[in-house]
């Protein structure tokens, strides 16, 4: 329905959804009838139960706007209905008033406050735990080792054992996949209760242990866990939870609050949100984002307020830089550079990242080994890393002994470490002491940290457990941006200004703009800029931030794709990548070469056959149906599955009963009259057993109809998560076409259901052959059928930019080419992907789109657009009108 | 080309644009042929001017990435041509390296930056000038006052009379515009050199007058106009600035460069740029709007540096709060209390402005009076404003020798006025003095500036000179706030915090608060947080902001449409409004709702006379083309004009002329034969003649071809600004079936070109009546006419929620309902509006939205729905396949 619709995808999934009510009810139905005929003993309870179903399921199709099925289930008198009526209506009217969106989202910040805090919570006592440990061994160096080793590995290793065990989808970031899901596609099992305290669980476990991992991205997720968890919740009480361009909505904003509540910054949790997972952002959303954001920050905040860790509201890694004077103007290209080198860095890092993971994956031995041993492999990786960190071991040169946050808190200290002469003033206090080694340089303690962290992050984040890069990269980035500063404060001790006043050099303020330049090149925003001040609750250096930020941005953005982008290429999720900075050829692009011009259609005037072999050839999950084959007129889409049902309905076991039933019938008439033509009893008896038999047919029959249709929606779910050819094995059950043999094993509740077991199938194999020859001789009888009556629409002259934004903007799967009516081609996310990705490979013809930019000037003059629509036109003319013209279908084939 | 585009309005605003350059081309290509029928004197000048136009021509058509042009009128031999076609291509390649997007981003802010910077400047001199004749007349109140009041007078005088004059689109704020054009809507006197230097310098005089107006409105015009015109510049070198789609997205990041020069706030400049210009924003444009906005706000900072007025790059309106404890816990409710106060006031600010312009368009005789003597309005309004501000006078009270950013920085400022006891460290520095008056309590003082503020700005407003209003709601609000913190920093006077430290309110903070939160309540906004931020340089307020900013959008949003969404409805522009907050009763009604049913459509074998009637009955832009009145089969829709030009083809002058021609030739021939049978030779110059005549006719046909389209340029545009009917006057002279008497007088460029004279046109108005009966009744040949192959579809029951998405995402004007390629309805913008507003009057029946919630539920179930469409379905079968059945056209008919 992408003509109607915001989404193809979603609406896919909608519509998967009303099957599997519309299924369920029925299933209801069934078993209650099934059940009547059956004894009373077994009945009440079932009964029963299904009673209870049922007046949920009418609550709930009167409180939803629409009803969605009108089955006289309910045998209530009247006048309870009415007053059941009465009260659910106004239930509903309170419901519409109170159970806005503001108050979704004031639950939604509520609880992400709440889980944020009390994870906050839980990760501190953990890394208390450990410090506790490690410090009350001091008097053997060994041990002091083993429990510093043995305690993250622990973490660790539960952590991953226990969301691979709960739910697999809880490992990583999340934010690919919410990038995903917001673009439409339905990745349903991400967004389980399963899932959520997996996850939750999970991720504490792992920031627990003190390795070098992000609670951000995770947090993104988490965030659209509780809201579409809330979302069902609320759904009990109001249909408008129901609506599913609502939940996107709501998601959209969750992921706000994701980001919000986990640094306490509302306006940057907003804006990167939506630069990470938004290709186009419905302005009209942005309030709830900030609402909610704002609002889970504010409770977030309040409750480290109210456990007297703060004195009032305060940014989380508060900075307290000189206002006066934040930077000289001569410090700028210092600022510059920081902000290419982290381009660089940021570039670097996806690509270690993505090196890691296909290393691991494509070293057989490696990989076979890791996959019997899940756990081997995380463990392996964190007593790499923690046994580097070792404090008296290599961890002295690098502040191994810091956590992340401490590190971070020292980074962006405001004081100079290595500021010569004046050492008074300047006592080591706090934390800051773990960089200054009594052997070695500072600047060699911040380059070991930045060299070490480095690699460190890129593989921690690779282990299977819930987390992010964000923390991590932004610490690496805060230590860059303070080597740099303490650099120029070493090369300036009195600072640059020249006239007057001496303001030296802040080194943390470069640790700040070293934060947000690498953070933001590794993900390729700019809102790290935001989420950076927010966080110190300084803004002074707003211009060498932004300036960093952009530049680092345009340096990373030129090299490689950002973290979760690459991500989703890993994980080969459906979704489109961006078009890249000013890459105008694009715009050169034409749908026409990139498209599919061999489409698989079908006729109105079909018969089976056609369906069988067009169902046979291809794989694609909609097909399109046109008015004939000479006019090619294009009428509507029909889903895969709507014809693979038409199809086993048609060859199905029941029609093939009630034929065999018939023949049969008619075969003890013939007896019937042939040995006894008097007794016209008989014959009633007869033909009322016959009605009788076509009655319990036709119950027997809506049940089955939605059987073929059950796999549909996990076929289709699975098909979206990973483009896998899983769909043949599930679907050929259904598929008549592709092994007509599964039709003789109807499917259990079909057995189940149908009580002629007076029927015997005794036709043989042949008979059965012969029977579907001649059925697959009939012509298609759509009625039954759903129709997508206007699917997405293009013409061969738009161009790919065009084109993208169309797909990203309405989440389309596909499209279809159509000239004045008439279909020429389809165009699909793979078409499309392959077009943006540069290696347009159209069904075996590599068209290149660089050189499409040097196409003959002339065939793309706006003249020549026009003529070769009317050319089209004409050729429609002689087509359409068959009436007039005789149909050249063979001037067609040679084109 | 809806299916096909992002964009409607603009890809018919390209295809206009298109078509003016082809009529241009040929224009030059006849001009060209005329002249060298002509005397050789002239020329060679006008070959040469018109070689030269073609050398540009040529080279643009190389450089643009698609010739647009196939006519061979350069006539350098081809070595030439191939040299310059080397160069032209190595050039092109440079500047498609070099004149990327950055470039054109970093020109536009750098010249954004110098306008902000060079008009603050003469800003600052014009107030200086003011305060110095003021200051210097000391010794006569009367003189001063007449100073005081004469300088505004003149410079608003001036300012407004300037802008009528040169360009009246510059009067106003310019976002609402902005807004529109943004959507697709093509507003194109708006974007002109024109408009430009209107609005400088406009807007300079207006606001060195000193009254209460503000530069951020007009910035964002100014930006998008530099950027329009920058592009037309940049588009000399490269082609790609010619691509419409990529306009867009530089205008977007040109409102981002308007804001954020203006206050020197890139983060802020970008979000408020987005909310309040865009609905649906693409992610990818982002980083543009970031880079330019940091670039012109970095280059407006270092200006000033260099002008030395700033020692280094801080923000604008820097304040100096307490970092470590910005403010209680306790303080929160005081806060809220401002934002919801805030929330009433800018709606009523809104309220106000709406009320003011309709009571002066309202009052007839005012309005006449005022229309007569434009100049007197904004005349009486500044001497009105500038006497009640009168130091000495009124003004007293209310702080008036203040200009509007002294105003704001002594309101910032970070001590407390109301301070009692503690008297010696306040010693009333700098402006801060101008609001104690030694009569009067500050607070009155205070409340004074809010109220008189409030209405001069709602007043200032309206008048007629480039201003807005962001800055003067900005500074009362700031000032409510000052109040109320004040207030409570007499209340408690020693803080609220109780334990310990002593920390003071912060008054300061508070009007920080304040000035965030009318003025987000005014523009509907929520990212004037972040502006606040970045123009004072302090985040440490950011819950209180936050918050407050949030509550005040939440009652203004509920009360009243933001000030730009005021003036689009009194200016009528044309643009979709948004779905309120939460208004989920929008996801019940569906486009079946709404859309008309009585769809002007015409078929692909009507006759002229058709297509005269159609004409003749609606004032629809486009009409559908749909296969046959049985079938109804949508193939596509057809412009208003083109249909226009068809008929005036068909009915046309020059093809009158030909049928006397051939007429004549008809009659000579059988003249001749008749009377001389033998003479070959006379046969063979009369044909000779003829082939002649047929030849210059073909010649001076093609120029025709495009002239009855010249005036479709100006008519879609006037339509596009203001929905009036002038379409028909001026387009009634192409459409013969209005006034076939417009058809006698054929156009003057066609009389020129067309040098027949010989032959006369000597049909009687009789003749010519039957004639064009005759011509009427032919089948039209759509092969010259532009098809939209693929409008924008939907079906009967998508919602209107996702209606509107779709036609705010592709910036709709009208979508086609079709049901199984069957069309049977279609939407437009104004039933899409009704909808929204409330008041759904579908031709004269009147469906109540409201109701739309309580519709039986019954008739919209999933089962329900499937129902319908197979009995749509069913319908369209026996109507698309009359070959088989017989067409049931009463059947339609009774629907």
């Amino acid at each position: 329905m992408a003509g109607d619709g915001t989404d193809q995808r979603a609406l896919q999934y909608e519509q998967t959804l009303m099957y599997g009510r519309y299924t369920q009810e029925l299933g209801v139905y069934a078993k209650e009838e099934a059940a009547r005929l059956r004894e009373s003993g077994q009945r009440r309870s079932v009964s029963d139960r299904s009673r209870s179903l049922d007046l949920l399921e009418y609550d709930k199709g009167r409180c939803a706007k629409c009803r969605r099925s009108g089955y006289p289930y309910v045998l209530e008198p009247p006048a309870r209905d009415f007053i059941s009526v009465c009260t659910v209506r106004c239930q509903k009217f309170l419901i519409s008033r109170v159970g806005e969106d503001w108050i979704f989202l004031i639950l939604l910040g509520l609880l992400m406050a709440l889980v944020s805090w009390a994870m906050d919570f839980c990760i501190a006592i953990c890394l208390q735990a450990q410090k506790w440990m490690y410090g009350g061994l001091d008097s053997n160096v060994f041990l002091q080792y083993l429990a510093w080793v043995t305690y993250p590995v622990v973490l660790i290793t539960f952590s991953a054992g226990f969301t691979q065990i709960l739910a697999p989808q809880a490992v990583g970031s999340g934010i690919p996949e919410m990038k995903t899901i917001l673009r439409g596609v339905v990745l349903k099992e991400y967004l389980t209760f399963k899932t959520f305290v997996a996850k939750v669980i999970g991720l504490t476990c792992a920031l627990g242990s003190g390795m070098p991992l992000g609670k951000e991205g995770p947090f993104v997720h988490i965030a659209s866990l509780c809201a579409a968890l809330l979302s069902k919740f609320m759904s009990l009480f109001g249909g408008i939870y129901e609506n599913e361009s609502r939940n996107i909505e709501m998601l959209a904003a969750a992921c706000a609050v994701g980001v919000g509540c986990c640094f306490a910054a509302p306006i940057g949790g907003v804006l990167f949100s939506i630069e990470v997972t938004s290709t186009f952002f419905a302005v009209r959303n942005y309030w709830r984002g900030f609402f909610a954001a704002t609002f889970s920050a504010f409770i977030f905040r309040v409750l480290a307020v109210w456990n007297r860790d703060e004195e009032t509201i305060t940014a989380l890694f508060k900075t307290r830089f000189r206002l006066d004077f934040p930077f000289d103007l001569q410090e700028l290209p210092a600022f510059a550079v920081i902000g290419i080198a982290s381009g660089f860095g940021g570039a670097l890092f996806v690509y270690l990242n993505r090196l890691i993971v296909q290393f691991i994956r494509k070293q057989k031995a490696i990989n076979r080994f890791l996959m019997k041993k899940r756990l081997l492999y995380p463990a392996l990786v964190t007593l790499l890393v923690s046994t580097l960190t070792f404090p008296p071991g290599f961890g002295q040169f690098m502040a191994g002994k810091l956590t992340q946050k401490e590190s971070l808190v020292t980074l962006l200290d405001n004081r100079t470490w290595a500021k010569q002469g004046i050492a008074e003033e300047f006592d080591y206090i706090g934390h800051s002491e773990a960089w200054i080694h009594p052997q070695v340089n500072v600047f060699v303690t911040l380059v070991l940290f930045i060299v070490m962290k480095f690699w460190m992050s890129a593989l921690a984040t690779t282990i299977p457990v819930p987390c992010g890069a964000f923390m991590p990269v932004f610490v690496i980035g805060a230590a860059f941006g303070r080597l740099v500063g303490e650099s120029m404060a070493a090369w300036f001790p009195d600072g640059i200004h020249s006239d007057g006043t001496i303001y030296p050099i802040v080194p943390g303020g470069y640790a700040v703009v070293g934060a947000a330049a690498l953070s933001g090149a590794v993900t390729h925003t700019v809102s790290t800029a935001v989420i950076v001040f927010e966080l110190t609750g300084q803004i002074s250096h707003i211009l060498p931030v932004m300036i960093a930020v952009i530049l680092a941005n345009a340096v990373a953005q030129s090299l490689q794709p950002s973290l979760y982008d690459s991500i989703i290429r890993i994980k080969k999720l459906p979704y489109l990548p961006e078009l890249g900075w000013g890459h105008h050829e694009k715009y050169n692009i034409r749908v026409e070469d990139i498209m599919v011009r061999d489409v698989r259609y079908i006729t109105l005037a079909c018969c089976y056959r056609d369906l069988h072999n067009v169902l046979l050839i291809g794989q694609l999950k909609t097909l399109a149906l046109v008015e004939s084959a000479e006019s090619m007129i294009l009428l509507g889409s029909i889903e895969r599955a709507q014809l693979q049902s038409l199809l086993s309905q048609q060859l199905g076991r029941a029609r093939r009963l009630e034929y065999i039933r018939e023949r049969a019938a008619a075969e003890k008439k013939r007896l019937s009259v042939i040995s006894n033509p008097g007794s016209e009893d008989e014959g009633r008896r007869v033909s009322q057993e016959v009605r009788f038999q076509i009655s319990t047919e036709e119950s027997s029959f809506s049940p089955t109809r939605p059987i073929p249709q059950k796999p549909l929606k996990p076929a289709l779910k699975r098909a979206s998560v990973v483009e896998r050819p899983t769909e043949i094995p599930t679907n050929s059950q259904d598929n008549s076409g592709i092994a007509l043999k599964n039709l003789f094993c109807a499917s259990p509740d079909t057995e189940a259901l149908e009580d002629d077991g007076d029927l015997e199938d005794d036709m043989t194999i042949r008979e059965i052959a012969e029977w579907e020859e001649q059925q697959l001789d009939e012509q298609v009888n759509f009625s039954n059928c759903k129709i997508d009556p206007a699917p997405f629409q293009l013409v061969e002259r738009t161009s790919l930019h065009k084109t993208h934004t169309i797909f990203s903007l309405l989440g389309l799967d596909h499209a279809y080419v159509t000239s004045i009516g008439r279909l020429i081609g389809v165009v699909s996310l793979k078409e499309l992907r392959k077009a943006i990705e540069g290696s347009v490979t159209v069904k075996g013809v590599k068209v290149r789109p660089p050189l499409a930019s040097f196409r003959d000037s002339g065939t793309s003059s706006s003249e020549n657009e026009a003529t070769e629509l009317h050319k089209l036109w004409d050729r429609h003319k002689s087509m359409s009108l068959p009436r007039e013209h005789t149909p050249s279908e063979s001037d067609e084939k040679s084109q």
